[in-house]
């Protein structure tokens, strides 16, 4: 699966960096989702000169500082990519780990739309690359813009903004009740826990809970790249017409819109859809979100959504922080634990258990040496082999039933006679358990198992064991 | 190198298994070498339940976690391996990071002599593996048991113990006389830092230092993995006669000679070495060593010392600490970096730089979408490519300087003429600078320049392309 993303990514011009699992706290920046407090969210320590160091909590913001440090010595737009464990110091729940990994690309040095479009194409390329066919997976693109500009239209205070994005973000799961909960009071969940609201007026509601109705029927149409659906009512809000972070955030949209559909990515592979948010702070402008679409059914018969694994957008601050100047960027992250899950559903990786090593049995224990120069020669031939290293006092039964648990296709035995005549056991393990499960009468069971065995003269051992994995096509 | 390793651990039987970066504190222990002070070396944190976590300081104590956690579902012995960070809060320098890579194997359940045969086998396999070839490396193999036997045998106080392990591990590089002061009194270094010593009687530094002087006198003859050196003098020292972990000790070391003899592996590959410790407390039996043997010779005309590469040991009681049985395993684990580092100096780790994407130039900026095209057509050929992503404003010279940082094998360009024709130049930038640094004659250059690019129909980009790149062999 990572080699398959690299080489994706690759392919687009990316190069691999990586960067450290430690950052100084203060270039972290404090840009976590649902986290109110200082740092609440992120491992923190001192060192031995009583320096604040941070496990990073995505690879976003540690590639900021990379690129603010190195700033002379890049190519720019410099593009790159990494993979690497992140932690968050949460509360671990289904799903929801302390420690898990993303796999990133980054443009850095570009403010083009069309190093967003590229991005977005990168990850529908990716998820075909992976083997999620075509209608399986969507790509949802939106600009943070188009929402801060509503806000700013419905004069919106700038410490309730963060509030109303995080209600926003919640519209798939909570649905337009719920978000207008959010928008004004707050909620109380099933649970019967109460999360506080924005405190919105009225007036402020209806405007953000209009534009998102229009969006959300917007990005359920068959054209759900074309801004058709934002219609007259949308823009009977007063003020937006003149909002310039609004129409700028359209504009950008209609870029990315038609340098995706100029490449040939239709809307059923990428589509604008308002609703998405992404939960960090630091993103400025595009955002988007890969969703995956599974096969099964909802009760109406539409596919039930698997959800996002990966997801991204343009953040023009966060380099800057470092720096006397602009740098805009932009990048994509998979969430590889959950894209693995989601590909493990969808068959496309086998989680069948891998054959194990061929195991060479220790019948007579004063001659482990003789079993060891076995195994040697079969490794030294490519061929995955291990000595019984179990207790001593175990018999060859009780070696073979190890073999099983290890799921060896193959056990080579030598007892006090094979070696009186210079020759080795070589049993055919995969054979003997077909033929033990198939067989119920006693002696014929026997004769068939003596068949999944055969003894050879020992300079053969290498040459009977490749037959035996021959056989069954694991060589 | 990473598949490399991965491979050759595969081969002997050892399957992947990777544990968290982060562990409880009290899990790990407290078994850092040069660390009085608990948890010294180690970072820690509290997380929101005010429980106490440590990131890993290597992959042995994680993985004894892990074992006793899952002990019921593990095939006995178990083997595995993994790489990843791990982490120390020490002072960094040249060659000493505060974050590192290590790639470990362990066999867990075994208390046999053959799984420690079997980690300095896999050690010299994985050397030669990665194409250090016999003679540039050394496995060295040691057993505490031996040390341990001697220091019973002249009676010094458990106490101290610690203290005289760290004074021998230090022999190579402090000699005879170094070892002697770190024994005694202490030791000041060029620096003016003064040491303190474990304070040994006269009585117990010559004991120590005896057997030390046999040994190195052992480990440096040809038969090294005899012990005819440890003759009538050695064995005149008071009681080591009669130590049975002495004695023990030293049978451990016979019967892994005997082992890596009988499956062919010479001294020349693996060699008793008594000087070797380890700096990790939690080693109790056979400890073992890989160290570089550079090309380059001292004055002498002896190899110069590369140094240690990897290492490990048998640590029979950590696993144990987490349960009611004894529990014995044995592990082998490589110094990513530092290996690498020996490998690039050993130029068996191609430094060059990878090659570029093929870079498609943005001539007109309305006709972005057309461009964005034939990057994809190209990627979805499988070669590698981006779009320009720079400054809108940069003309196709400022733009193949930038194919040029970027070591770009090819650009494309179609300015509004190739357009009108539905053509498209393709730029052989490997044949385009070769020529320019050869030709002195401004016209010639002129000419021949025009030999490196060819404009074709838009439909044979695709080709065009390929060809550039086999002519160059990058296809």
């Amino acid at each position: 699966m990572i080699e398959t993303i690299s080489k994706q990514y690759e392919l687009y011009g990316f190069e691999p960096v990586e960067t450290p699992a430690i950052e100084y706290t203060d270039a972290l920046g404090k840009f976590l989702p649902d986290q109110d407090r200082p740092n609440e969210g992120v491992f923190s320590f001192q060192d031995d000169d009583e320096q604040w160091l941070s496990l990073r909590y995505d690879l976003t913001a540690p590639l900021a500082r990379y690129v603010a440090e190195n700033y002379q010595h890049l190519a720019l737009p410099y593009r790159s990519y990494r993979y690497g464990w992140v932690f968050r110091n949460e509360k671990p729940g289904p799903g929801r780990y302390r420690q898990f990994m993303q796999f990133d690309a980054d443009t850095v040095g570009s403010a083009s739309p069309a190093a967003d479009a590229e991005m977005c194409m990168l990850a529908a390329d990716t998820m075909e690359a992976l083997g999620i066919e075509r209608g399986q997976y969507v790509v949802k693109v939106n600009n943070r813009k188009v929402l801060d500009g509503v806000m700013d239209a419905a004069e919106i205070a700038p410490d309730k903004r963060l509030t109303v994005l995080r209600a926003v973000d919640k519209l798939d799961r909570l649905q337009i009740e719920g978000v207008k909960q959010l928008l004004g009071k707050g909620r109380k969940d099933e649970s019967g826990d109460f999360t506080k609201g924005a405190g919105l007026t009225e007036d402020q509601i209806n405007h953000v809970i209009s534009s998102l109705t229009l969006r959300v029927k917007n990005s359920d149409g068959a054209d759900g790249l074309s801004f058709q659906g934002l219609g007259k009512d949308f823009f009977d809000i007063s003020k937006i017409k003149e909002n310039l972070l609004f129409l700028e955030g359209m504009t950008e949209l209609q870029q990315i819109n038609s340098l995706v559909l100029a490449a040939g990515y239709g809307p059923d592979r990428i589509k604008i859809d308002p609703s998405v948010v992404r939960g960090l702070e630091y993103y400025t402008g595009a955002v988007y979100e890969v969703e995956l679409l599974l096969d099964t059914k909802d009760e109406k018969g539409r596919p039930v959504r698997f959800g996002s694994v990966g997801g991204g957008g343009r953040y023009d601050g966060l380099v800057s922080r470092f720096m006397g100047q602009p740098v805009p960027a932009t990048g994509f992250s998979i969430g590889v634990s959950r894209l693995m899950a989601a590909l493990t559903l969808l068959g496309k990786i086998d989680t069948k258990p891998a054959t194990g090593p061929v195991l060479v049995t220790v019948f007579d224990r004063d001659r482990v040496g003789d079993y060891q120069k076995m195994v040697q020669q079969l490794r030294a031939a490519g061929i995955r082999a291990e000595l019984y290293l179990g207790n001593p006092k175990n018999n060859v039964g009780q070696q073979l039933k190890y073999a099983d648990r290890r799921n060896s296709p193959c056990a080579v035995i030598q007892g006090g006679d094979e070696k009186a005549k210079g020759e080795v056991v070589v049993k055919d393990l995969v054979l003997g358990s077909q033929l033990a499960s198939a067989e119920k009468d006693r002696d014929a069971h026997l004769q068939k198992q003596a068949e999944a065995q055969s003894s050879v003269p020992e300079a053969k051992l290498v040459d009977a064991v490749k037959d035996v994995l021959k056989r069954h096509k694991l060589l």
